[in-house]
């Protein structure tokens, strides 16, 4: 099966083709970058063994049976929108489909929905939510890396009603790798080594889509104070929870109810009672890590999930998500 | 003014000789390190200038009018009890006398407290609380590097009653020196570079101290959920406090209170609307830098601290205090 | 085919089990630890998918064809020894068997070999330069992580007698995980981080190992002088060497050359001029990467080579050892 | 006395404000900056308390008696030109009057030097070897960090004729913050983070730096191989040189020649034998610290110096400079 991925040289790009090159059924047939065109990607990424030589994009030369884009919101569903119109089946990076509603898209992401009549058809793709749907889909919209972490901490919660809609806080702390490729101030090395702080703490743009997805999850409005922060490593997300309870319940009550939940998953682990995630865990994985711990004196619940944010939070979750859309089994290239 | 320091070669003691080193009006007498005796301080730290050989322990040659003590719990209190025996002043590090109650004490420290007559005597050493009390006091109880973060971010809410006493979520990050300088697996640098991870999450011994200190100032108990989290730097702390506000009021409003309440305050920085600190804009100095933001959609305030645990969270705090218990300008070796 | 770790649980032993896990040909026996005996390995190291319950070792249970012991030097030879007397396999991770000579092993080592009957029988492992040898091998000494960094680096223009023999530097960086996992002072974190420092300047172990292979390749004694330096990252060598020219020849003749010299060898690649290796690129995989400029105002050769410490240098190529003793293609389970 | 900073937002511009400020004898006038031109310099550097408000270059409206020019080759000769034309004391931090030959220096630097006139009275600002120079001077070239490391590893043995003047080898490893503070990929915080690379191997402008002042020194022509490396560490430079030496001579005999040749200066340090220097030793220190250590095996020394890049490297020698010229005691504010 031949599949491209456009935009390939980002780090969500780069980090999906190693996955593709070692995928058993499926071949490459066209990188694209605007920035490296004519590069091999082997050289723009040693670590990589590539020749594939990068090229523009040309939507009309395409032939793929399914294509990856990883380009930035607002571009992305223009190309999205011509592959799908010419039936090529779509797993998008970006923003553009993750949010169902046009208008909080633009109110979010300052630009009108370029293909507001895609909406309805793109599938957020997180399997271990939307797994029967994801494998009917044509267009998939790839979670954004903060909302695969904290979606799939809080889902059990919601789902079986065991906390308050209001008063969530996430506190998510992630790695630079996040921020992609293109250096700035913000991520030049002297500034963030040996540095800790929060940023977009007036609004970052993950937390309408989180707060959607938790919402028809557990079947009413949920409200989240979410703030982001940015460490010194690479890679890795850990999204520490925190929900009032609103029965008593204790840890080993709501191990079992995660257990439970995630009967089956192949990615998700729940920890047992007084083990705690550690993102070294999940580097270079398509795991999460999940472990929660009930606070008596405060009647509130902790959950804490650790991912790496270019796998589970991007490149690995699309290889899931185009297994799960293919029908291939749902590990497959990811271990 | 002659000044000893008992335990000298952890981080925290050779932080304060830094700075005492420096301070115009003092003089060190004895260094003490059971692990370096007869080694210079500089042999210890070559990036510190002083050539002090280290002793062991010999309360009774000890000539200073003022002690600082740098020990483990447990030991710290007898120690100090000894000193303040022979009528010494003493700034201790430890948690022996930050906790008022003896039974609160030994069920956090699994150790009854070997000097309970003195903690009537001591005075909690965070000047922005305490200040006049400091003046008088002869022995004052160091504050632990967590609480002075969240002490500072959260005492002008709850002392102008503004947040519900319930519910407070603090999820703090702080580096590595935090844990000192016995070298363990959990800070062997392969197991803490590129990792992210929270750590005590059941139960964390800065917590009743926050909880007595703060429930001071709001006068009445307060509740906190405190999750500290290990951050591959050497030094800073972040808090990121969460807190429901039981008024509408703006970030501008609060701002105004913030700088009303810290007003003459030389270390607190209270930051403009929409700026936040940076671990970085603190290390090496003795300043607390907050930002907040009022999320109205959640109706909570968000208050963002930042301090260097090893200034203003211990060593450049000593000095802060001694300089109050001893009349010298409250800043006086601290720039 | 059945194998075993003794060892298992440092962080040679791990990553061999990682590699050892998805290797189509073998299937694991036993994993040995003193300190983690009756713990899963997946308990020690969570981010390892395997549930096999570590073990002490009882040597008269291994059933396995083949062996790798990691363990320290001393011990090693030991038990390596009654190994081989019971016909079993071995691959080797100390330097117990990688000195030839048991003298010069006993000056560099503190001790008397255990075991110097076997020194004939063993196989220095090192494909590139020993494939035939070690086919054919029962006992493979794996090398050192900068003796592989270094002979690899040096070995063309040894073979080829394009450098004197005297007078060559090595200058080594290495990262962390080298010095293994037992947690000491110089590897506390906030000691290593934000610093730089040579370590071991008047003699390192690995330059008698250097010397005696690159002896054997050029025919004829060769010294080096060789300083290794510690570097805050987990993982990677790079090794800059410097040596003079006996003839005059290019950049782009000496490339040429290499590309002769390594000509089929599936993990060691050779930059273009003007390139030159940068550790990131062969983290967590088994490639060794070589760049070299001809610096025609002093006639000196400066070679560049990268590796990853734990693969390349260490269980990668004991995973390359393996294939090729037991008939595997080369780079099966490293790619 | 009045001083001004030109280009005082870059890393080593805020490092010499930061000096500057703690100076007894000094005030600042002007601070000058084109990109935060309008800002004060705290709302750039928040760590630093100075509300000086950056001004765009009017060379005109400088009143100082003397100006630090912190701006780019090519660019800054022309400033310190003019300024050096009304009669202020300069200390240029660019390389524009390191280099006595103007065409040495056009070839290195790609453009023909625009004030070639004032070459001949510009003094290299090393104070340990040209103290009396720099106390008569006008113009001070602030000499690089690189070749600041170096020179005062290398200057007693070829000031004593210890060593051959060619085959000298030096493998430098700095931190970040010396290539400046404009974001680039090779900065971008996940390109340097756990990476160790060599650059500009084939010709780093401080060579030329070096050789000139290292064969004043030796009184005949020196050549050198300098490597220099990236590491991912903010501050720091550790130099690593080897040369071979002329007589027999052992690491004491060289300590003492080192100790008698750095007799009475403040900011050398040497180490006894056995020890060698870390970065962390030196950090935001204005000292230079060294070790050697002879290698009989091979007759080469090998010294091994530590410096702060943006202290002893930049800022910290402007100030000692400055202090030479000015008539202050060379250490103040420096300590």
């Amino acid at each position: 099966m031949k599949v491209s991925v456009i935009g390939a040289t980002g780090y969500t790009g780069v980090e999906l083709v190693r996955y593709l090159l070692h995928h058993p059924e499926v071949e490459i047939e066209m990188l694209t970058s605007e920035s490296f065109a004519g590069k091999k990607i082997s050289e723009v990424y040693p670590g990589i063994k590539c020749d594939i030589v990068c090229e523009r994009l040309n939507i009309e030369k395409i032939k793929s049976f399914l294509v990856f884009t990883a380009l930035p919101h607002g571009t992305s569903a223009q190309v999205v929108g011509r592959l799908f119109d010419r039936g090529i089946r779509v797993i998008d990076f970006s923003a553009d489909f993750r949010i169902n509603s046009a208008r909080v898209y633009s109110s979010w992401y300052g630009v009108p929905h370029p293909r507001e009549d895609l909406l309805s058809r793109a599938v957020y793709g997180l399997p271990e939510i939307y797994k029967d749907k994801i494998k009917k889909a044509v267009l998939v919209a790839n979670p954004g890396c903060y909302p695969t972490s904290v979606i799939l901490a809080l889902a059990p919660l919601l789902k079986n009603k065991l906390i308050r809609k209001e008063g969530i806080v996430v506190d998510s702390k992630s790695g630079v790798s996040g921020a992609g490729r293109n250096p700035t101030l913000q991520t030049h090395f002297p500034e963030v080594n040996e540095n800790i702080n929060a940023y977009k703490v007036t609004g970052h743009r993950h937390l309408p889509e989180m707060e959607q997805e938790l919402g028809k999850i557990a079947g009413e409005k949920v409200k989240l104070t979410f703030i982001p922060h940015l460490i010194p490593v690479n890679r890795g997300i850990l999204s520490t929870c925190y929900a009032d309870l609103v029965e008593r319940l204790t840890t080993e009550d709501l191990l079992g109810i995660y257990a439970e939940f995630y009967q089956g998953e192949p990615f998700v682990e729940i920890l047992p009672a007084g083990s705690f995630p550690h993102t070294k865990e999940v580097l270079w994985s398509n795991r999460c890590r999940i472990g929660l711990n009930v606070d008596k004196r405060s009647s509130k619940v902790i959950v804490i999930s650790a991912i790496d944010n270019l796998v589970k939070g991007a490149s690995g979750q699309a290889i899931q998500n185009m297994n799960l859309m293919c029908g291939f089994e749902e590990k497959m290239g990811l271990e």
